[in-house]
């Protein structure tokens, strides 16, 4: 539904969303598992390739939105129907998200979405970014992060809100939610994500500062559960996800469920409040001063 | 009360239960110390056995219900009633929970008292595991667990309510949450009690994969707190009470109860609803397949 | 304004307060920089010593308390008073709190305004101790404590306030809540800002036993930050204060506020009926017989 709203002005895409989701609800299940496995073998976007192994029941999400992933409305528009279409197939029990773009997992919120727009667009856009939280972390699925690359701030969010996170072992790389060092503030719920992932008093100090961790450091906190060699990422993710496929789906379901409801019910209950929150603060003139002057930086360093 | 509620079905035992209240509300300290030392040398039943050492204030309770201790309605019942019996004895100030069985501390709930029994069995069996654990949160006492063996699901959430736990340094025990794996989910007090010991983070994960954790790995997640040799779990549980009893008994009782008491209300109020949810759950079709499989299984491997 | 309550019984500082003030609100950004610099430089009680930096916008508090600097009512006003003038200069940004006191950062609460005082008297200490942790719990300014040396009680609470806690590496030093050593409680604010720094069972087993960490002990469980030799601590506070300067204030005062927020409402809501309870348990009989023997014991100690 939500979605839907925040598609309000994408006619051709909700065309394929009603179209997908009248798919679905009629069922994978249904269908000849030949029939399936073809559907399922198809990308769903060009910015994302999902490969779906039916024989596993496991799905790997493929980031492949150049130069480096950033979660733009039209990016997190694919990323949310494709995660729906998962999730409504029963035979579809584990995804894995990864980047095929070289060194980043994702550079995180597209700031040419919060830069220069329009209130409207602004709303449309956080609306996209809550719902694909919610749909990551509420998920049913087990999730894996295959984090091949750096991961700042949305993309640290995303690979919170997955059961597990794997990261390459390259110095190079960070990850963090580093919102502050643009002059911007994480929202509650990616607070609440963090808190939840690597306790208060890490989450005080890593918003204040906005710091990014070396994969090291981040293995340390707890930000990620396991460092591999960067050629080992997706083989690890797939092998760790199978120890979580010998555990009854209904049971782990209850279980995740359990644990997360409570944060998620706070962004569900205030939603309207968060997206007001966000557009007041981002359409401000300072900020906008900010975003500016950060995006000349990145152009300059391009140079 | 509640206690009473979870033994209607056993008129034996709520004499027993009504003898030992009044017989403790009139009070130990009342009566000559020679008595009182008799009347606590006693074990109160035959499944669980009871020391109380006056010159120390400290009681040790074994539990030696063959063969695994498994919390049975019975079980918990007996333990109920000698952990109230201690509770109102202000002599007594710490009590020390261990295992007479080799190799099992205690194998958790009785899953006898969970399949293929009738609905109005499993809501006393129900309210007997909440009584348990509402007993030994909310204990005054110091308590400490000498977990001198394998503690999965039940035998674990009972180690967790004690102020501290010491645990034979055998990698061949384990200890952890393992519902997930019987296709059954912990409820939200068992799931609050593990946050509060070990963090949100390690929670979400040990539940939804069912962990059951080597003593080694154990310690580093603070889901104990010390690993001795099996043979001086007991001895070191001695010594470390004498630390905690140091502890004037009124600052220490205010400060365990300002720490547990938020979590023991959510219980309290609701506990009602948590039976129905239990039992809802568990006479459930599919679930009660599970649990026979289960059985099945520990017959298979026991022959 | 309740720092203004808690001085009703001391008309010459509520002079002082509302001088202060009315200075503060006229604000320092209309003065020039050189009258500013020149007001800034003077310590604002002998108690305590404040060095405001213009050109790095840091001060520096020194508590100045003989012996040992115990938060006494007359000691926590002026460090409130100085608090509250350097918050509200816009051009103060952080805020380095250390001792002048010889291996002693402060001993905490004075028993002195706890031990046969009226209830009045009582009432207005407790008053006072809250307005401290409000002030600095809830500051705007990013908050370096530089511990260096012991910081019992009361002490450690001020040092956890802080934003970041740098403690000298000098084993004869110890920090932590040991109220209950005493035979008395650390009220619920004090639980909850340790919650929030070390956790919920580490914070469980630190309150009940009272527990004073050694600096390795306390870096061990995150209850300070980093350790520094002895002669070190104020040069790597101010090196660390350098890097939290790096982030800009509004992005980073939202995101303190955020994760603090709570907490704080928390006693800002309940203030009344925590008065209350600690003066009715304070004025105990037996409380104060406890507070009288640990005076004695003092006494004997120093003797």
């Amino acid at each position: 539904m939500a979605l839907r709203a925040c598609l309000r002005t994408k006619p051709g895409l909700t065309g394929l969303l009603s179209q997908l989701s009248s798919c679905s609800s009629h069922g994978a299940a249904r269908m000849s598992p030949a029939l399936v496995a073809q559907r399922r073998s198809s990308s769903t976007s060009q910015k994302i390739k999902v490969d779906f192994d039916q024989s596993t029941g496991v799905a790997v999400m493929r980031m492949q939105s150049p130069p480096v992933n950033s979660l733009s409305l039209e990016f997190l528009t694919d990323v949310c129907i494709a995660l729906e279409k998962l999730e409504m197939d029963k035979s579809c029990r584990g995804l894995i998200v990864t980047s095929s773009q070289p060194k980043v997992f994702s550079a995180g919120l597209d700031i040419l979405d919060m830069y220069g727009k329009s209130p409207e667009h602004c709303v449309e856009f956080w609306k996209a970014v809550q719902e694909m939280w919610l749909k990551f972390y509420g998920s049913n699925m087990i999730t894996i992060a295959a984090v091949n690359g750096s991961s700042p701030a949305g993309g640290c969010l995303l690979s919170m809100t997955c059961d597990y996170r794997i990261m390459a072992d390259n110095p190079r790389y960070s990850i963090g939610l580093n919102e502050t060092q643009l002059g911007i503030v994480a929202p509650f719920w990616f607070k609440d994500t963090m808190i939840n992932t690597v306790g208060h008093r890490t989450t005080e100090m890593a918003l204040q500062l906005g710091l990014l961790y070396s994969p090291a450091e981040a293995l340390k906190i707890g930000l990620v559960d396991q460092l591999v060699p960067e050629d080992q990422v997706l083989t690890t993710a797939t092998e760790t996800m199978t120890k979580w496929l010998a555990i009854p789906d209904h049971a782990r379901q209850l279980t995740k469920s359990m644990m997360r409801k409570p944060t998620i019910d706070k962004l569900t209950s205030n939603r309207e409040a968060d997206v007001s929150n966000f557009v007041k603060f981002i359409t401000k003139d300072s900020i906008q001063k900010s975003l500016g002057m950060y995006l000349e930086m990145l152009k300059r360093r391009k140079a």
